[in-house]
């Protein structure tokens, strides 16, 4: 069979997501963030429409590059205010069965012990449909809030970044034995204290004397995704992740990425395909092209360039407000990210301008939209699982709900017309759903830690 | 009127919490607690009984004093396993209106920016049900998990503490103006930059330079509840706590905290019943005397001594599997907590021992049950409201949930017919239910730093 397509919801416990400014649209939901059945509601609508999963991004920070100043971010909701991620899932598992939960959290700033025992309450919970979205994160603001001095270099991120796997994986599969728990109410023994064991670890960064303070789940490591395109982001990724999500528009340059991934997979020892690559998309899409059209030019009147180019101006590091529109952007001015830089000079070519940046943010993004009937979606989907040989997509919220009930309503019936998309969900955990087993791969490292 | 008398459920993300044993008992369903709907019918049983709300204890650690081992803990599931609290939270907030959340947090080992927002969340999640049972561990196992070299000094604790409160208010009350939000969809301004303000901290523990992420909850601080009953922690009740959770078996001795506390609270500039009180208690009934008592023996026949010995150890700092039934314990002996270990003398006697102990704890606690028919138990509970000056009670679990349905079923009735408790919820958040106002009171020290 023709390789199934994924879909995740992709969000933020926030206002103002990807495409900025659509929460102005009179009928976007996204101001009611902060209500728990806006939440719950949600998860029914995707669960009912089949969704793999929703994928929560978070920054712990401000995108500030901007003018130097939140004041760009706060007034036009761009990802701030921004509330913790992790604690919606309780909810939405309540009132699901399978969706999924990608939940982005930045191991920088989080007390590994703690957060595996977070990751491990959420397995328990939600029955084994927990993802991380392992972030090191990119903003100043972020690191001086954490009271750090300044952001440590982006490769010495990654590097302590594969210390803190390490202390998560012992904790999560070294700690406690599959049969530690009895659970034996006759003979008043709960656990066997010989299948359990202390995990130590004395690193540069982490030093822990322990046991996991959680039995184990149904994944024990929650599935791993990762986001980073950099050279060093791949490396990590081959090494650590079970899910990629890649943004790029150009099919081409997601391809190389993505060969280049499952490339230093395999020489980690790992197999091709034990790695799924999720791309970004955005759609748009009605009963007719006339209608997709008219919701694309509709939606457009509400999206906000001005406040895409301040999300633009923390991810690229760059502050926009220090050039004229038609001005050549000269990265050596300010302290740009080198490594999403190149990806921007990629695709606006060599000699850049605020002007050409602006007009591509069509929709209050640099993500291009796909806008179009349900067929020539279905098609676009296809041809990049084909062409950049990815598994699926993180859509990101247009207006919500109503983008997710398009794709549910149009497209969905489509792909699942020719056999593209699932009639129902498997049974199992995330994991057993991606592929096929509850546990990591054998040949992922994080099982040489294993009890 | 009478004083009302205010009820929560005193449970824990575990198997055994407070009566060591009982989850052997056949009809306990407490190890249940890694399946959500356990904890959404809990949090619906509770609300249709009229309880105020669940407060949620936790450790960061292991009860490994016994033996200088996990191991008896674990056999026994002494508070291990032990999932995060907080994250039962939204799901059960998500199927009740009312019923309020105390959650006990660690601020040892929460790094104040990231824990101020998942506070914040929460408050805004729950429509502002939420209040944080402060605490500062005691346990060397949870400081070796956090890779600290040892545990800092009982009174250098609470300083950090104090320091810990100071940044948090800043960022809960201090960062966003009360009209910062405008969330104006025809002008597309969602916050008005110049209410929103950075707060810098620049202190001894902690360094901060930032905007609260969290945009303000209907609460902005959680009600903040506080346990410890040293001297330097009365203090720190009378400087931060709103809600005092005090633990004793005489009425007397916890008549001297209570007094205390509210002296001390009206040092500080707040007034005594600024301050409200809950005593943990447990109660076993029956629709007859004989029933009750019928119900006791039974549930006395699942409890243990040994694993309450184990949990005792544990939380007074004496390893008890070093001394011989009838020897003296010395605290000399071990690395004691003085101040549990004073107020085990009181009620113990100053000459006692294992054998002694092991005695009062007939019901797999050192808290000894009050076993009556509901009236007794009204009774009791009355007299200690009186005689103690205390609001309230913090039930622990016996065997559950029939301990609450019991409580629900038959106490509260009687409670209802001689005015000592609702007959409905009072609208509002958690702090107009308590206090008649969703904000801190003026005298308390966190509204200094206001916007």
């Amino acid at each position: 069979m023709t390789r199934e397509i994924r879909l995740n919801a992709f969000d933020m416990n926030c206002v103002g997501h990807i495409q900025q400014g659509l929460w102005t649209h009179p009928r976007d939901q996204s101001h009611r963030y902060r209500e728990l059945h806006y939440w719950t509601d949600y998860a029914r609508r995707l669960e009912a429409g089949l969704f793999d999963g929703i994928f929560l991004a978070d920054i712990v920070g401000v995108n500030d590059v901007y003018g130097a100043s939140p004041a760009a971010a706060l007034k036009g909701a761009v990802q701030v205010p921004v509330n913790d991620p992790m604690l919606l899932v309780p909810a939405m598992a309540a009132v699901t069965e399978h969706l999924s939960f990608g939940i982005t959290a930045n191991l920088t700033y989080e007390q590994p012990y703690l957060f595996a025992r977070r990751m491990s309450t959420l397995d328990h919970l939600t029955g084994g449909r927990i993802g991380w979205n392992i972030v090191t994160g990119y903003l100043e603001s972020a690191a001086r809030a954490i009271g750090m001095q300044a952001l440590a270099a982006h490769d010495d991120r990654y590097d302590l970044a594969d210390e803190y796997m390490q202390v998560v994986y012992k904790l999560w599969e070294g700690s406690w034995a599959d049969d530690a728990v009895r659970a034996d109410k006759a003979a008043g023994l709960y656990a066997d204290p010989s299948r359990v064991r202390k995990i130590r670890h004395d690193g540069k960064q982490y030093q822990l004397d322990a046991i996991h303070l959680s039995e184990p789940s149904a994944q024990r490591t929650p599935v791993l995704y990762q986001a980073g395109s950099s050279t060093r982001g791949r490396q990590f990724a081959a090494d650590h992740a079970e899910c990629v999500f890649v943004n790029g528009q150009k099919v081409e340059s997601v391809r190389d990425i993505v060969d280049d991934i499952r490339a230093r997979a395999v020489s980690a020892g790992r197999r091709k395909d034990d790695i799924k690559v999720f791309v970004g998309a955005t759609i748009v899409t009605g009963r007719t092209q006339k209608e997709a059209l008219e919701k694309f030019e509709d939606y457009r009147a509400h999206a906000s360039s001005q406040s895409a180019l301040v999300h633009a101006a923390a991810s690229l590091g760059i502050d926009f407000s220090a050039f004229d529109l038609d001005e050549p952007i000269e990265t050596g001015k300010t302290s740009a990210i080198t490594s999403n830089v190149e990806a921007m000079s990629r695709s606006a070519g060599p000699r850049w301008t605020k002007r050409k940046l602006l007009e591509q943010m069509v929709l209050g993004s640099r993500q291009p939209p796909m806008v179009g009937t349900a067929e020539e979606i279905a098609d676009r989907l296809a041809d990049w699982m084909e062409k950049a040989d990815v598994d699926g997509f993180n859509l990101s919220r247009t207006v919500v709900p109503e983008c997710f009930d398009d794709v549910i309503d149009l497209v969905i019936p489509i792909l699942q017309e020719r056999g593209r998309f699932k009639t129902q969900y498997r049974p199992g955990t995330l994991r057993e759903k991606l592929f096929g087993t509850p546990r990591l791969a054998e040949s992922h490292g994080g099982t040489r830690v294993r009890f």
